[in-house]
C-alpha cells in the first residue's frame, strides 16, 4: 500500500452550518458536556439531505466541525482549563493543525434538513464537515487516564452551574 | 457572524500516517472496539512533534483520519452490519462526504514521533488529520438509542471472537 505524499492536500467542504445564539467565540461554552441544555440547530445543505435518512433514531450524534474563526494553528497551547503549556494534541484547543472540532451532541428532533440538538458548544456559522451516529460500543471505552485534565474538570461543572461560560477567543475548548 | 460561503474549500494536510499490518481494505476490522488487541502505530511527521507533548498521560486517543482508499462519496449506503439502504450520516461507512474517519484507540506507548496503540481498524498508510485526547466527560454521554445498530452489534463481537475480520473494500466500518 503506497502512502499518500506528505504534502497531499485533502479538500473538505461544509455539509452544513450551525445556527446558535453565540455570535462571537467569547462566551461559547468550553465543551458540550458542560451545557447539556444549550440548544441550537444544524442546517444541513439541501444537496446532502438524502444522507440524513434514519438519523432520527439516534440519541447522540458526533459533529466534526471546522474551527473557522481560529486564525493560527499552533503546536503548543496553554489550554483554557490549565496554566501550563501543553502539546496541542494533548488538548482540545481549536488552534490545532487542520482545525477540526468534535462535538458530541444530543439530537432533539429532525425537521427536513434541520437538526435540533442540545449541548451546543459551537459559534453561529460553524461549518460542519461530517455527522456520525454516536454508538457507545464504538466511541466510549472504559474511562481511563486523562492526563493533565485530571482534577481540572470540576471547574467545567462549576461554570455550567453558575451559568458563566467564559472562553478566550482562541481557546473555546480546553 | 457571517457564514462562510457554502463552496468554501477547507484544506487539510496529514499530520502523520498509520502503520498497520492491513495493506488492503479487505480484512480490516470493522471497528476498533471489536479488536481491542489489534496493535499498530501512528508515525507523526517530525514537523508536528512538538504537538505530542503530554500525550503519554492519556489512555485513549481519538484519531481523525482520511479514508484515502474510498473513491466515491455517497449519500446512501448499505452498511456492512445491515441489509438496508441508510442515509450515510446514520452510518459509519467510509463512503461519506469529506471521507473523515474517527477511531478511538488505546495508547500503549510513545517513542518520539511514534505512537503505539491497540484497537486498530485502519489500513496501512491511512493519513491522520488530528489527534485528540479522549476524555469520557466530553466524549461519552450516557448510552442512548442507536437507531438501526440496535441488535446488530453482537455480530461485531462474534467476528472478534472467531478472528474473522471481513469487510468489503468500501465499507470498512459499519
Amino acid at each position: 500500500m503506497s502512502t499518500p505524499a506528505q504534502d497531499t492536500a485533502i479538500l473538505c467542504r461544509p455539509i452544513g452550518f450551525v445556527r446558535s445564539r453565540f455570535h462571537v467565540p467569547e462566551g461559547v461554552p468550553v465543551q458540550a458536556a458542560g451545557v447539556p441544555h444549550e440548544n441550537a440547530s444544524l442546517e444541513v445543505l439541501p444537496e446532502y439531505a438524502a444522507g440524513l435518512r434514519d438519523i432520527a433514531g439516534f440519541d447522540h450524534l458526533i459533529f466534526l466541525t471546522h474551527f473557522h474563526l481560529c486564525g493560527q494553528e499552533k503546536l503548543e497551547v496553554t489550554p483554557f482549563l490549565d496554566d501550563q503549556v501543553r502539546g496541542v494534541f494533548a488538548t482540545r484547543a481549536p488552534a490545532r493543525p487542520n482545525r477540526i472540532g468534535l462535538s458530541v451532541v444530543r439530537l432533539l428532533s429532525v425537521d427536513g434538513c434541520l437538526l435540533y440538538f442540545a449541548g451546543n458548544d459551537m459559534v453561529d456559522g460553524t461549518p460542519v464537515l461530517d455527522i456520525k451516529p454516536y454508538v457507545a460500543r464504538f466511541d466510549a471505552p472504559a474511562p481511563g487516564r486523562i492526563g493533565w485534565f485530571e482534577g481540572r474538570l470540576d471547574g467545567l461543572d462549576a461554570r455550567r452551574a453558575d451559568g458563566r461560560h467564559v472562553g478566550p477567543a482562541d481557546t473555546k475548548a480546553p
